[in-house]
């Protein structure tokens, strides 16, 4: 068995440990483009980066399109890949999107995009998660501060971070209807939380994460070490959010009449592929986690159907 | 029996009706101060204003320890007053701080507070409500959109639009800390709700509004009027919002570790005094709307017990 270099869920107490990977894994990535010198410096310093109008008004028109006949197309279905908000019967998120052999399979090999990730995790990659996700207005409901990996290294067999999360905006994203929260500089540490992980912990906890969390005197204290900001992922439609798989995040409810809607890819190097969970429960279901025939991604320039296959 | 102009929670289906009274009553308030010119006409269009650190440093630390220590008086206090967050025992609100014949009554009498407010309603005032708010960091939850008018019209009787709230700020309202929203342009319209009011429903109320809270159409409607804008109160410690009684208003829920609090007073013209409820029901206890040996303030100039008192 590989030995665990992030133990969580194991004791009593929470603990805050160091990173021991860098968070920007080619050494030359910021010679060598697409992103510049500033945005690499920028994402390594704060754990994510916002790029503004990634994708332009045609490319938004067809993803938002796109997003809607799929929901549609969900909307009796109540799979485990299909989950709903809590007290309502309204769809928020719809897993494995990428293997649809179509649109979101396309955006997911996306060479514009994918070109952004190999710079940041010094590899090729594949998707080990994916979902489109769409947070109603009036009645989104928060969701609590997590470090994604914590869950994906105890519950999926995640080796290191090594991965990240990419959020393709498919509404502006305002200050007031309840946008992604991160710590900036979270990413360097790990908080390893107290407790044990139940059996079957992702059927309730996609809908409102109990185990894994940070106590609050981590939180507080992770909020102080980045000088007591809190950086909002706000953005025009179109724009892409990347994070770092260990950055802190957040968001809390929705009041507003503004829905949030995006797409939602957990891109992993090829060379940090999942191994058996870290907890001793079974690894969780492969929409949530990819471990089946993992080949890296081979990009694809054009998000239309005429483009050139694979 | 009073004509009811404001009628709600009478029909089955909510309805919008313009506004019957001014936002500014004093027609000349503008040239007489102590409000700018600027500051009345923001006030008129928008339904509130923020002054910015309308209490120096030496008010805002005074103001804290006599927040915290009113606040440690009624740890194990369990009345009507006293309101807990909902899911925990934290106290969240204390009523009625305006008749502690101390500190909180001097502030509610302050010259320089009361001198604004008679401004913007154009005659002497009283105050119909008064609490400290504490809203802790990680768990304060969300409060949906309302009008503080509405309930106070049906469920105490207040005549006519001629009251506001004063909500002075003892913590950094940041945007990440659960700010007040509010929707400027709102206090131009009164939403008739659907529905009736239940007995004694102030009881579940001040956690959490079931009744008299605006329909979605409705609340879409208003945003629309303010061109989509939906503003935050943020802003130091020690400074003053004001605003209006039919302002819609709301706030999300605080995941951050930051608390909010402050000292909240509901100054209402000495015109317009509470008659019968507009509802069938009994009025509300005494501590959430004043109606006996109603007086205008007579304004003391000094927070300090030093001060002369009437």
């Amino acid at each position: 068995m590989v030995k665990d270099i992030y133990p969580s869920r194991v004791n009593s107490k929470p603990e805050i440990m160091e990173r021991k990977d860098p968070v920007v894994h080619d050494s030359k990535a910021a010679e060598n483009g697409p992103l510049s010198k500033e945005q690499v410096n920028f994402y390594e310093e704060n754990g994510y980066i916002m790029l503004e109008k990634f994708f332009d008004n045609e490319d938004l028109e067809l993803l938002k399109d796109e997003l809607q006949s799929t929901m549609k197309a969900h909307e009796d279905k109540d799979g485990p890949d299909v989950i709903k908000e809590p007290n309502s019967n309204e769809i928020r998120s719809i897993f494995e999107v990428h293997k649809d052999g179509d649109f979101f399979e396309r955006l997911s090999r996306n060479e514009r995009l994918v070109k952004v990730v190999e710079q940041i995790l010094g590899s090729k990659v594949y998707i080990n998660q994916s979902r489109i996700n769409f947070k109603p207005g009036f009645k989104g409901k928060e969701f609590y501060w997590h470090s994604d990996f914590e869950t994906w290294h105890v519950e999926d067999g995640m080796p290191r971070m090594r991965a990240l999360s990419c959020s393709i905006v498919l509404t502006d994203n305002y200050e007031y209807n309840g946008p992604l929260m991160l710590v900036p500089g979270s990413q360097n540490w790990y908080v390893s939380t107290a407790g044990e992980t139940p059996e079957d912990n992702y059927k309730s906890s996609l809908q409102k994460q109990e185990v894994g969390v940070p106590d609050e005197g981590s939180m507080e204290w992770l909020v102080e070490q980045a000088g007591g900001r809190i950086d909002r992922a706000t953005g025009p439609a179109g724009s892409v959010l990347l994070f770092d798989c260990n950055t802190m995040h957040g968001s809390a409810g929705n009041i507003s009449p503004y829905p949030r809607s995006n797409v939602f890819f957990v891109y992993n190097s090829i060379e940090n592929k999942l191994v058996e969970p870290f907890s001793d429960k079974a690894p969780r279901p492969e929409f949530l986690a990819n471990r089946e025939n993992i080949q890296p991604i081979t990009p694809v320039a054009d998000l239309k159907p005429t483009a050139q296959k694979k």
